[in-house]
């Protein structure tokens, strides 16, 4: 029989392991700090029909998984996770609104898969429909400030400006602005000037944009932000923000990390009339959408990922086939008490080689129960970090790998 | 411009609030469970290249959601969770054995759509790779077991039996002998009649498989689950059981529960040649997979989950514009204490209006905060559904609202 070639194409991963628990864990943490806001959990298909999310992504359309399913319907793969919301909310007239919802599962975009580009990530996103008060910004900035502290960062940014600074400019100039961190001042110059404005031109525009003072709208919001205690290094006005997407219609925020130079983990902004496209019953909506990826690569830059933490914390041995039963006994004792626990699954094994399993798998603690232990009514705990062995009661085991865990 | 349609693909489904809150939940409970027991969790892509999945699933290979991508490649859809653990496994040969994963993603089938069949649904799996020994089952049952019973269920069976049982029989014949318990002893003889069996025949070979004893090897395991102390109650061997899928190669495994007619929740059973389709390096293997959407049915059916919990605790209404600042504050507070807070996103509706939201949302308590109550330094606390309203202060209100919730 011909052998397949066990592979994932080509911007899809696997996560094994501590990598696939770190990831959970950072969800888990976000999902609790949004729930907290009032946020509720929302799931959509992965599969929409093609036309829900078509012309909503302007040129990045081209980057939708489509396909014709076998009843001749095209249907397409999440791409985001705000068309699907959009079509959630024209779907259920009855929610209450202002609905505040949060969504963390996988989008598909057929990008050109390259360092930190993949075909299949997960987005995390929070969004409020239903209301136009500036408090739905002020509530996003908080959440969006409690997630990144209980994260473990201590050094970010939130810039934000609004689109009003760019009033009057066509899209191409404002996306072109939007480059100035990237490029620099020159090199916005020059794009410009592609554009059939004179260098003088060019060079007026971009000191209107950057020279632009808050807006009312964004010392209210400032106001606000004051109200809710948060510290003003966590966030700047900054007029040459423009953010990509057509979409946006008032505030805009982008969110950065000192001392992470891949780019910013976060973005988002009012949306007032994506809904309108579903629904007679247009809804004002503001949002935000953390880059699950790079928020765990700044992490892992920044010490905030323990990757050495184990599943399993301890590994009960078996001293030979007779004692089987009272390794049992063990391992289930330790399980009632929550404690992670595995048995070696080769009963016939040397002690050693079983042992070997666990320094494999960084196992914290090994377990042997021979005829002596059984005698004394002990079992011997062994660190393999420290090497010390100790005997002591079955029923300290809980307490003494807790303590392990805490230091 | 013209609305677009909103609604999902039949066969797919939005979970929106409670109903989203429950399944994660749910699944929260089985990872628990399952790194109890040392098994790890792992991600697999929702796309896989369409040969790796292809000639796995014998007559359901059509179900299969399968497309060319722009880049000419052929990928399909997860269409279960055993074929990509079978391909991870010989794609990372340095991966410890026995390698004990979980596994709860989404899979993809073009079913036809009918009550209580979807084309997404959930699969929760635990597999051991690379251990022959029986410990893998009685270690998977034992973890089946804790499941079930933090999910909350009392009375359920899972049924034993071993492939050895048909030892000689023709698989037509062994999944006809599988359907025996929805179509009863006479609709068996009735259908290995056509196979072109005699009436003495057919009733002979089914009368050999259901008076089977259990093998040497049921034998042995049900000596392991009493070293386990497993009720009895619990599991009961079944000779015919039969299981679909082509690739079991010794026990195999059905669960169900008692007073839930649908059908069992789960099955599984060993496959020792699986993973030698795609890598010389054969591994044994045993697993087992729950079906997420019947648990959760069974869960509903017999009271395990409760609907009416919210997930914000309290809504922190707004007195007047002039007292934004304290419902701020205690807003603040309360979340800084881990309450699901919400604020009254329009600061202008009138109270009323305000605690009707928290009405329909179903939040427990309402927090008024007035000019009175900041003159006295307390909040007025009303829970909405006893209508009770007391003046306390706010440091008390995190313990009062986790008092209602242990009611």
């Amino acid at each position: 029989m011909t052998k397949i070639e066990a592979r994932t194409p080509k911007g899809f991963r696997d996560f094994l392991g501590v990598d696939a628990k770190v990831r959970q864990e950072v969800i888990n943490t976000f999902t609790k700090v949004f729930e907290r806001f009032g946020f509720e959990p929302l799931y959509t298909p992965a599969l929409e029909y093609a036309e829900v999310l078509k012309g909503k992504y302007g040129e990045e359309e081209k980057l939708i998984y489509e396909f014709e399913d076998r009843g001749g319907r095209q249907v397409a793969l999440r791409y985001d996770q705000t068309v699907p919301l959009a079509r959630v909310v024209a779907n259920y007239p009855e929610i209450t609104k202002p609905y505040k919802r949060y969504q963390i599962q996988p989008v598909w975009r057929a990008e050109n898969p390259q360092k930190g580009r993949f075909r299949e990530f997960i987005q995390v996103d929070i969004d409020t429909i239903g209301s136009s008060s500036l408090l739905v910004e002020a509530e996003t900035i908080s959440c969006i400030v409690s997630a990144m502290e209980d994260l473990g960062f201590k050094n970010f940014n939130l810039k934000i400006n609004d689109r009003e600074v760019f009033a009057g400019l066509p899209n191409s100039v404002i996306s072109t602005i939007d480059k100035l961190d990237k490029i620099g001042e020159e090199g916005v110059v020059a794009l410009l000037k592609n554009q059939s404005y004179s260098d003088f031109q060019a060079r007026d525009i971009l000191k209107k944009v950057t020279d632009s003072k808050p807006t009312a709208t964004v010392g209210k919001l400032f106001d606000l932000l004051n109200k809710y205690k948060i510290s003003q290094d966590l966030y700047s006005f900054d007029p040459s923000l423009a953010r990509g997407l057509d979409y946006y219609t008032g505030l805009i925020f982008e969110l950065e990390i000192e001392g992470y130079s891949a780019g910013s983990v976060g973005g988002g902004g009012r949306y007032d009339k994506l809904i309108g496209t579903f629904t007679d019953n247009q809804q004002p909506a503001m949002g935000f959408s953390f880059g699950f990826d790079r928020i765990l690569e700044a992490m892992e830059s920044f010490g905030l990922i323990s990757k050495n933490s184990a599943i399993t914390q301890v590994l009960v041995t078996i001293f030979n086939p007779d004692l089987l039963s009272e390794s049992l006994e063990t391992v289930s004792f330790l399980r009632k008490q929550e404690v992670n626990t595995e048995i070696v699954l080769d009963p016939d094994a040397k002690l050693d080689k079983q042992i070997k399993y666990a320094d494999q798998k960084n196992i914290p603690f090994v377990i042997v129960v021979g005829p002596e232990e059984v005698k004394n009514k002990v079992v011997a705990l062994k660190n393999l970090k420290t090497t010390k062995q100790e005997l002591v009661k079955l029923t300290q085991v809980p307490t003494l790998i807790d303590q392990n865990k805490a230091e």
